[in-house]
């Protein structure tokens, strides 16, 4: 017996066969290479097809897709792909995979449940994926379950309020993610930038319109100080929004993932100093904060859990 | 067959017998009266008593205590109760209760499940009681039941982190508490009195010692300059709140309860505003913000709800 395991990203799709014991057989990757709406689909259901065509043990199929997976419906809004904010992905797979079950959900409950079974929240029943990359949001495990809410979507955290008065800007995506995502940190440092009189460092070189996280974390390393000043700020936000996870849902660990963190690994001792000024002290004195183990994997991993538990095995 | 419900307050003990259909058939209450440590715990057992030999029927019982239960012990902490740090309440009660079944819960878990029984968040699987009172703290109700967290503490959201930067006055209780519970209202309405310069108005008659949440939102019904601005930014703050709980839990309901609730009933339309500028968009267009109906008997009803579960029937 074996599961499959499917991963769509805005760029690219990747399949990938889990043995029984969750150990990774085989992975494909493919780009999506500007395909939009049905052809998406197209590529997976191929994909798909070839899959079971050359392992006829695959008993059970999972799903992550990058946006919201509405499990009444079956269909998922995906932002990042042109034509899917309201596509029929699950009707689609099932009609593929023929009698062998699907199931499908959102990147960030993939993210917690891939750690939870091959990662750095294994064997945890309370624990919360932290995603900080072009946007924010947490895969959160409650009593052994992910928190869906009453619509499928919570884990909405880059909306968390941080800081008031609400500012405009806010508007789009949210107090903590405008401020602290991967676009949010480069947005920051092009204002702090505009706004410097005397400013002679690593930015001089770079137009602001350029500018990205990992160039900050970059500049951070040779001390330029507006990069000093954007990590002191985002190293603040991160810190108050894992308080905040950890005082309300006192959660054994909380693993810091997404394309940030990357590079932002290096700061979870400071994040933790931060967090525990804030966070409610036994709560906080019991979670474990960690960077993600399987890294850009962790969806992968996750929608072979998915599989699994379609079969009622884990 | 009846059940029997035990609200433990601060100053008070309820008891309470429901019948099946969870009608409030009977209830007593007596005052703790200075009463510490195990003499609580006696005034406790020899209601029960009383209340079992009096009604045979009673197949269970449940506890709502003011503080945190911890459901591996059985022991509660109860900050209000001189000597309840770590109180071995389950089993004295079981003892008492004999083969009766009884279970114990802290009070805003109580809360959340009384308003899911017989009050405004009836029918809800995900609903959230946010209680601000002399503190602030959280029930919730994620896809039927509480969350309880890792180790019995979920819910702290007294300790939410709303604004920066870490201010030494949040160390005691939390950011959200420490400016917007009853008694972070008061200190607020003395802040912003110290540093007035010109203040003529309903607070030259109150020594500032003695200054309440209560006297605060008379006062706003007066037209008063500093009452008005503590109410702004209670409205500001618990908008901000609720913002968060919304775009976590994407809950169906929000019941706002405890003492404060209370007269600041009246702002929830204010509150909702605040919240929309924050929330994530779709859960706060989903989202009901309502008062409790319970009022003072949250945690009976909620105990008698604890109860009705252990006899595997709600």
């Amino acid at each position: 017996m074996t599961v499959l395991g499917i991963d769509l990203g805005g760029t690219k799709l990747a399949l990938a066969v889990f043995s029984e014991d969750g150990s990774l057989v085989r992975e494909e990757t493919s780009m999506l290479a500007g395909r939009t709406g049905g052809e998406v689909g197209a590529l997976i259901a191929e994909q798909v097809t070839a899959f079971l065509n050359k392992d006829h043990e695959i008993s059970s199929i999972g799903a992550c897709v990058p946006g919201i997976s509405f499990h009444e419906t079956g269909r998922v809004w995906a932002p990042n792909i042109p034509g899917w904010d309201d596509y029929p992905l699950h009707d689609e797979l099932q009609q593929v995979a023929d009698r062998v079950p699907v199931s499908v959900d959102s990147d960030r409950a993939c993210y917690i449940l891939g750690e939870s079974w091959k990662g750095n929240a294994a064997g945890c029943r309370d624990a919360i994926y932290l995603a900080v990359g072009t946007g924010i949001g947490a895969g959160i495990l409650t009593d052994g379950k992910v928190l869906r809410g009453a619509h499928d979507i919570a884990g909405a955290v880059g909306w968390m309020a941080l800081e008031r008065p609400f500012d405009r800007k806010y508007v789009e995506c949210g107090c903590f993610e405008t401020q602290a995502s991967g676009e949010g940190i480069a947005k920051l440092a092009k204002e702090i930038l505009s706004s410097a009189k005397s400013y002679e460092g690593v930015f001089n070189n770079i137009p602001p319109k350029e500018i990205t996280a990992s160039d900050i974390f970059a500049a951070y390393e040779k001390g330029d100080s507006v990069a000093t000043e954007v990590v002191r700020q985002c190293i603040e936000l991160w810190g108050m929004a894992v308080a905040n996870l950890v005082s309300i849902f006192n959660p054994e660990k909380i693993i810091l993932g997404g394309g940030v963190f990357g590079a932002a690994v290096r700061f979870i001792p400071e994040i933790r100093d931060e967090a525990a000024k804030w966070a409610q002290p036994i709560s906080m004195k019991r979670v474990s904060i960690e960077p993600s183990a399987l890294g850009a994997r962790a969806g992968l991993y996750g929608a072979g859990l998915l599989a699994m538990q379609n079969l009622g095995s884990e």
